[in-house]
């Protein structure tokens, strides 16, 4: 069975010596985030998911959930790993102290996220879930509404989930059929079939929120007549006491590639109350709350099961003696060197390897800018922030899963035949993270968000808060000692990156298919710029920590060679997906549908 | 659920216009392989696969294969499918007619084989495991050997297996274990534990002639004190009747992440009765023989794979409506367009399609010359095609699986949601194709094949083969009419080849690990040349039929526009490569273990 160990001290580089969150005093939540703090609770949530979390994991896949009667349970153990979970107050990490949250900064609440991803995708999604309908309650509940809900929700007591999906729409919610019919009382009757509704019925909690998007009768067609609707499993009454089932049930529990721990349900919804949250016809603004919130969630689904499959593949490739090194024998006691002498299998671990680091350091960066646009007291500070997360988002979900989804699969490579068999749980990995590329809008889609949406706002205002300050950066690095390794590989990735984005952006103007067409390579060719970014940076910190004479030097150096690694063996894609870039889209719009 | 056609015209397009296997009529076997005789088979085995062996891909999966008691069962109607195909003949379509075979040309066999795994590649590796005993006891076996083995393998009333790994040793098959003792009669007493065994146990046929890997004791050590023995599992009399169930009997099977269908078996031999085939000590050269023809197979497996997920994401594309068309309103009369009007849909799409359609005539050219090694009069041609085989056996088997899951995982992706729903069966392609990758030597043991045993071969006389004929290609037609749509772009990506072969060459020669390093890049660079090679000279038969006036437009024109794609779309990723390659093995190397 795969086991996981917190990646405790790349958190504690990336929070203390790249992003110096010690900096942020002056924000709300990061005056209580002291170094004690933070040790605190990463070394706490590292200890809760190594030890209760992770090993349910394969038991989450093996057993799944069950459907009898409309009750669905969740797989053995998840029960009482929640309630411990619960009870370290770690649901309500970052969540806001008048509700009963700890307030502590979001990027701590990603670490943690992080960690019990890698644990426990399955199981991580619960909480997941209800983090995303915190998030839209808090922002357009009203202070009732907030009162009524948040506490139970925050504590754990309650879970929430999100309800876009019905059977023929998806993507495109605009043709979305589910009915919400105003009640005299100022409620709505909820009607229709909602269907990959994760967590959606479980054994967990006592109440489930949901949150439902419904067209309210004789509104706007399409997606201008969309309304969000809080839908409790069990009516809610003033004082916070349940009442009576709500017309909500469970229909069935879908059969998945992976996550099988997670109950993927579909809902059927029979005229069941619900309370309008946020605007009338507004539905779609207030889910964007939480699926941008879901989005960075599941940007780091990808990197964390990268994480745990690298870890193990790392202990399978110390551990299984096989061949002797293309340089001689290795280890003459044993009958076989240990695979990790060959170079291909140390290509496919520092492949991992490079990405998950670097990934690590992009997540968190966008978390510390959540926290600033949130949090920082000048507003042009916050817009800066959050243009730079909406900016960074796309990219986060779409790459980090892609990537995420191919280090999956080199770690069980590593492994061999044996990675193939269940029981040595390396491909469920692969089945898990398979799933972070299309949920919450599947990775074209965020290919299109960044070039027809995040590109063109505030003519390329986004687009600018990234832009500027890796040009200064260069500026400032390149003639240093590190410049010819680190910052000039980064500058050179950057150029094409220009490049790509001039193309798109005047192609794409004169015919929307061209930026389409250009849309998901540019968006991975924007990526591996932007760890590009974070790995010159950490190997600058890394040098400097080196020459500072300071005492993990082991640390510091492996820092180095992975950056190096990055910048030999990740970055070079760059050039061929500018060259894909450039080929403009006319080639893929010349056939017609009927000879594909 | 899943359906599949078998891409008939494709297949007519290559073997008749890009190969030209009516020129080839002086060989054994091409002369029967009439026109007529080729449509017969290209249509029957179609017709077969898509009936009556494509509707148990999914029962298979599901079901999986039982064990109980030492029996195994196979799914439900996979004896009756298996019956009617052996009852067709095909299981006898390219063996030797001495043998009850009708001795067809292999190339013709790999197109039925490429069908039946993209029907259901669980079922296709029963016959295909057969085949490979068929190859090892037809060139080594005695005689003797030949007659009582032979006639019920062809004709399928026997099955056989390929016996080489063990708990501890896989990759490096000097380390094993199992023992061969001699007895007076001449025979052997094998003993040892078997692991991975595909077909290793089933229901399907009356007995199962394992070829089995073992050291007869007081023989050198390591890999060449191997052995390899026929071990029957019921007794065989001279007169070809059953006897005694012999010694070996399956301990258990895997529980794996596809190809349910297939029983993958551990096998305890416990002085169990084999007789030696080919020389002792001199094993592994007998079971290379099955080896290599098994590693076509499994490449086919890859682009077969790709293929049936292919036609399905085509439809779902075709089908599926969601959102508008970038430019507008495609089908007013529906509530939105189907979603293959997306270029991001079509991108996905083409990249499948450039890579099967281009991975076909790769496979059906090292086909032809697996004929042409196998069946040509002159020695000299012999060996040249000999070469060539040799030299593109890794990159088919390396790239093709590669490739074909990257593609399973794309039609996967184009399903979206339901893509990611047992039922709608996209997801078993990615399971299924997985194992690809894995068995008949790792990719990454491919790689070093290529580098390290073909490069220098003869001082790069197999290099040679494939480079004269390029370079000659090249010349002829880069100053023609589609000289710079699809000549030019594989000069420049040839070039490329050149170059990185020339570095691994150099480099390897200094530092062996830098081989290793370079390995798994430098195999899919050439690989992408190679299937350049090949869509250039598809684009130039297509272009040439058009001006020649030829009827079926549609199809040259949609090749032209899937060779541009690729040339436009997968072929820049060689410049990628290259860097990659030159970046070289200092950095991998770097790391102690300690520290990955």
């Amino acid at each position: 069975m795969p086991t996981y160990k917190a990646p405790l001290r790349d958190f504690r580089f990336l929070l203390n010596d790249l992003l110096n969150i010690q900096n942020y005093g002056n924000l709300p939540g990061f005056a209580e985030a002291t170094p004690d703090m933070v040790d605190a609770v990463l070394d706490g949530s590292a200890q809760l998911m190594e030890e209760v979390i992770a090993p349910l994991n394969q038991v989450g896949d093996l057993e799944g959930c069950k459907l009898d009667n409309g009750v669905v349970t969740t797989p053995t153990g998840f029960k009482a790993a929640y309630k411990t979970y619960c009870e370290g107050g770690w649901n309500g990490l970052t969540a806001d102290p008048e509700y009963g949250g700890q307030g502590l900064p979001h990027v701590l609440g990603l670490a943690m996220s992080e960690m019990m991803t890698s644990a426990n995708m399955a199981f991580g999604m619960y909480p997941g879930l209800s983090h995303g309908a915190y998030e839209a309650i808090h922002a357009w509940g009203t202070d009732e509404q907030k009162k009524l809900y948040l506490p139970r929700i925050v504590s754990g007591e309650w879970s929430g989930t999100m309800n876009l999906t019905e059977p023929h729409c998806g993507t495109d919610l605009g043709l979305l059929r589910t009915k919400a019919e105003p009640q005299a009382d100022g409620s709505y009757k909820i009607t229709g079939t909602k269907i990959f509704i994760s967590a959606g019925e479980h054994d967990l909690t006592s109440n489930i929120i949901h949150l439902v998007l419904a067209k309210v009768p004789g509104g706007p067609a399409g997606i201008k007549g969309i309304s969000l609707f809080i839908v409790p499993k069990f009516m809610v009454n003033a004082d916070g006491s349940l009442g009576a089932r709500n017309g909500v049930m469970c229909g069935s529990l879908e059969h998945k590639m992976g996550i099988h721990g997670n109950a993927t349900c579909v809902l059927n919804y029979d005229g069941a109350t619900g309370y309008l949250i946020g605007e009338k016809h507004k539905g779609m603004r207030a889910m964007f709350t939480m699926m941008n919130a879901a989005r960075l969630g599941v940007g780091m689904q990808g990197l964390a099961v990268a994480e745990i499959a690298y870890q193990n593949a790392v202990s399978y490739a110390k551990d299984r003696v096989q061949g002797r090194s293309l340089t001689g024998t290795k280890d003459a006691g044993k009958p076989a060197d240990p695979i990790i002498v060959h170079p291909d299998i140390r290509r496919m671990l520092l492949t991992i390897r490079a990405f998950t680091e670097g990934a690590r350091a992009l997540a968190l960066w966008t978390g510390i800018n959540i926290d600033l646009a949130n949090k920082h007291p000048d507003p042009a500070q916050r817009q800066a922030a959050d243009d730079l997360v909406a900016l960074l988002t796309p990219m986060v979900k779409s790459y980090l899963t892609d990537a995420g989804y191919e280090s999956a699969t080199m770690a069980q490579q590593v492994w061999g035949g044996h990675g193939y068999i269940r029981e040595n749980g390396m491909e469920q990995f692969v089945r898990d993270a398979r799933i972070a590329m299309i949920y919450e809008g599947a990775n074209g889609i965020q290919a299109l968000d960044l070039v027809g949406r995040k590109l063109p706002t505030g003519m390329g205002r986004l687009l600018r808060r990234f832009f500027h300050p890796v040009e200064q950066f260069i500026q400032e690095n390149v003639a240093g000692p590190a410049g010819k390794d680190f910052v000039m590989p980064l500058a050179k990735a950057f150029a094409r990156l220009q490049q790509a984005t001039a193309y798109v952006a005047e192609q794409g103007l004169k015919n929307p298919d061209e930026a389409g067409a250009a849309s998901s390579d540019y968006l991975r060719l924007f990526a591996l710029v932007a760890l590009g970014h974070m790995w010159a940076q950490k190997a600058l910190v890394a040098q400097a920590k080196l020459n500072d004479g300071a005492q993990d030097r082991a640390f510091y150096e492996t820092k180095l060679v992975t950056a190096r690694f990055f910048m030999e063996r990740l970055l070079p894609d760059t050039g061929s997906l500018l060259a894909k870039v450039q080929a403009g889209g006319r080639t893929m719009m010349a056939l017609d549908a009927a000879n594909f």
